[in-house]
């Protein structure tokens, strides 16, 4: 019985479970409640409840990296990318995946292997912002002014924090207006880059 | 024997507890410990552990709110406001102010009184950081690009974001590397403002 409920789907419970009821809340009863399976499934899949934790949080990680790496990769000039990063940002509010970060970042204060595995998606992240940056200021005069591995480590933990606020407020407007000033820049940079060809 | 221990006193006892043990284990017993006084004196001054929380954050925000202004009106051009800035942000980490409040921010999450206080200082700290950036670019075409209270909300959101994540690394070097990074963006502002003169 408990095979037939994929690693996915507890994985998914966990994110969704996080993200309604805060790390504290997260059970395996919990879990299993929100999922629709017997609690037994968890331990199936996972050694314990550190486990569980751990791959949720490479889970939601990667299922979003997946997302935004295909958005970003179609993108063609710093409005469009623009554009798709604020829908991005807005699925990441929608499917409850920033509230469970806020929520694993939080715990792994207190739990080294779940610190550990932040630490490497957060690595992940910056390396794909960089990629991202280098795209649209590589070979430019503002590459120059400031070095792209420090602006992407800025961008990531700006994404966090503005992140942790919004989820706080329950208040997502100030990102979006942030999104909306950075349109000038993002339209300055394009026609820039079209004079420069 | 209560009154004669003072109210800042139960508050610093409280964000150092916060910064060494984390929330959960920031019990009435643990700030006494950690201050050196009775527990009772904590009910002196405070009707529930929900209102110590609630004066520790906006304890430890306005102390560090002081120390920013002072050193912050003192400084002459944007290269010395930011060395300024990397000496406040390592006396943030010294003083466990970090610490305490990541710890705080993530409980005001199920918390709805703290919540409307992290809030409350986050909006000082965006007026004072809108000021602050006011100060270096107003009136030069870099205001024209984005606007200050977009630009002064993404530099908190940075930084707390940045705590966040150097929080859990132990690891500042990261923030230090940022700080160097805009040593040049820095010089090239006050070299701007100079020929402006």
């Amino acid at each position: 019985m408990a095979e037939r409920v994929g690693r996915e789907r507890v994985l998914r419970a966990t994110v969704r479970t996080l993200a309604e009821k805060g790390f504290a809340r997260t059970t395996a009863r919990a879990i299993a409640g929100t999922g629709g399976f017997a609690p037994g499934v968890i331990y199936y899949h996972f050694e314990d409840m550190d486990d569980v934790f751990v791959a949720a949080m490479r889970h939601t990680s990667r299922a979003r990296m997946r997302r935004y790496a295909a958005e970003v990769d179609d993108a063609t000039t710093a409005t469009d990318l623009l554009a798709r990063l604020r829908r991005l940002y807005d699925e990441d509010t929608a499917e409850g995946h920033i509230a469970a970060v806020q929520e694993l970042v939080s715990a792994a204060n207190a739990a080294p292997r779940l610190a550990a595995e932040v630490r490497a998606e957060t690595a992940v992240w910056q390396e794909f912002t960089e990629r991202v940056i280098d795209r649209q200021i590589g070979g430019t005069v503002f590459a120059a002014l400031v070095p792209v591995p420090e602006l992407a480590r800025a961008a990531v933990a700006a994404y966090l924090g503005m992140q942790m606020l919004a989820h706080l407020d329950a208040d997502h407007s100030g990102v979006h207006q942030l999104f909306d000033a950075a349109a000038t820049p993002a339209a300055m940079l394009d026609a820039f880059k079209n004079d420069d060809e």
